[in-house]
């Protein structure tokens, strides 16, 4: 007996079998963490492969769901799937050799990802949760980091701190590379966190999140270390950054397209001269994946709706001077954004 | 200019130009690190397309190299190769949605991840020495680890401990999942670290490693946490798994097939009636991937040789009731096996 959901996705493909093998798609279906394994949907039943490593945790978990467990990988799996001649393969996550390896076992393939797309889109109240608790555990990171920043420490020490906060409130891991730029470094909209050492009246910007149960949380926060005098301009950028982010938030409801959304923050900064500084879109979907649908651009056409979980992450950036982001990971409820990041500030707050 | 080691693999995979979209394989190409990006290689030169979150920390680092970056992402790379007719892209690594994409620009495709793998499975001095240091920092990790182990710690809080260690220490972050399992958990080869509590007399499992500079370490050790005087069974069959792991190290020259080597230990472990516990190979190749070639499992032809980087892990699992594994990285040099590990103990240490 298949789920609500997998009936759905399996339905809307339109092949005679789903063939996954890909590891958040197999987490997304069965809810189950493995870092190799195989899930076949037919008509009938899902069925994981899992192989000795997992296959203890898998039975366990198992023994009373709709889920059946069998010992095997790939071989197995393939052998599974053979009187069925239509496999439903996601065609962003699956590789050209493991199609190649399909065709020569005479399989036809269609693409499965546009339902599952369409399912992953739209949250559970439990994936709700889970993302909630993970932009939770990134917020109490966060603030047990602030009081630790010291003069001299390097970007990669004030990351591992955050990242242990992180891990030690629950996480299992990160959900990104931390971004930690001190000073001019936040001028690079995805900096490779390095050695660079704090110094009084840097600028910092922190972009990081976590997993917990395997969903993603993303939240950038600037802030000054210490107050040189010599950053007015920055405290004047960093306001109206954090206008476009709270104008996102009041603007922004059900039904507008990605497009449509990102708008609001970049003409807000075209009225202002300052829309050739914002060089990134306003945000992305955020659930198994850190990247995921959907997308909100200038080009994108996406509907948002009720449910979906995506950032809203405006900025500005000035080449070897400085760079200012303000990011949230937020849901649409009851037709409005509502933020997921309840506990720590916005503002440019100062050290 | 192509490179001596970019000439060879565009030479070898016979296409008229290379286009890579994965991370790992950019860095390999250009040992620029960003999550995303193009990189096309033709006879001539290599161009790597910088989208803007990008392209100032690219153009910085490229400015006096043969390298060339342009501005630009997907439609500017495409854009790039269209006077190339057959491009070479990694089957294993290139998404079935990209190769659609190609197909429909015209272009035909063939693998380059022959040549690449041939290139990448031989490590140079500098690729040797970061995995060096990624291997030192995961020690260096668990040494301080080790003090900090309390009763009624968990699991997940000992991981975030190791993990904030290998970071503080210059790691840029875990090279996959921490594994960390105590008591009866270390059963599951790749259980999920959890919630479980630390007790007196607890054996405790660690699979860990870090990247540094992209490059992987993988390290396992298992040990007591204090002596209760009941696990006789377990310091029995402690011994028997370092026996096997040593005797690898022992007898595993250059030139012995991947095959040959796991059975090494797979043969001592037959000798005591124990090779139905060893439930998993040998071990896999380890560089800029946590798990790539060569294989050394009981059907690999891979031939093991000078300047290849692999794990050697064998082990020991008692569904239920415990488990044993040793792992060390270790590569090849002057015919024999040297291990990076060099500061922990592979013994069954009493805490």
């Amino acid at each position: 007996m298949l789920s609500e959901k997998l009936r759905k996705i399996y339905a809307e493909t339109g092949a005679e079998a789903l063939f996954l093998e890909t590891d958040f798609l197999r987490r997304y279906l069965t809810d189950f963490y493995s870092t190799d394994g195989y899930v076949v949907v037919t008509e009938e039943e899902c069925v994981l492969f899992a192989d000795p490593r997992y296959f203890e945790a898998a039975a366990r978990k198992f023994s009373e769901s709709d889920i059946r467990v069998e010992a095997g990988a790939l071989p197995e799996a393939l052998d599974f799937v053979k009187p069925y001649h239509v496999l439903g393969i996601p065609y962003p996550f699956t590789a050209v050799s493991s199609l190649r390896r399909y065709e020569e076992e005479g399989h036809e393939t269609r693409d499965c990802m546009p339902a599952l797309r369409a399912a992953m889109l739209v949250k559970s109240e439990e994936e709700l949760s889970r993302i909630a608790r993970a932009c939770e555990i990134a917020e109490d990171a966060f603030l047990a980091l602030l009081p630790e920043l010291k003069e001299g420490m390097t970007e990669s020490e004030a990351a591992a701190l955050l990242e242990y906060h992180m891990r030690r409130l629950g996480a299992s891991g990160v959900s990104f590379e931390t971004i930690c730029a001190f000073g001019e470094n936040g001028s690079m909209p995805h900096y490779e966190t390095g050695a660079r050492k704090l110094s009084f009246g840097d600028p910092v910007l922190i972009d990081f999140g976590c997993k917990y149960e395997g969903y993603c949380s993303d939240i950038t926060r600037t802030f000054l270390f210490g107050d040189d005098g010599g950053h007015e301009d920055f405290k004047l950028l960093h306001a109206k950054v954090l206008y476009a982010h709270e104008l996102v938030k009041e603007c922004l409801v059900a039904g507008m397209t990605g497009k449509r959304a990102d708008s609001i923050a970049r003409e807000y900064f075209r009225g202002k001269g300052l829309a050739e500084y914002f060089t990134h879109s306003l945000g992305h979907g955020v659930g198994l994946q850190i990247h995921e649908s959907p997308t909100l651009s200038p080009r994108s056409q996406d509907i948002l709706t009720e449910g979906m979980v995506f950032s809203d992450e405006p900025g500005l950036y000035f080449e070897g001077k400085m760079g200012i982001r303000i990011e949230d990971t937020v849901t649409i409820k009851d037709g409005r954004v509502v933020s997921f990041m309840k506990k720590t500030d916005r503002r440019c707050i100062i050290l």
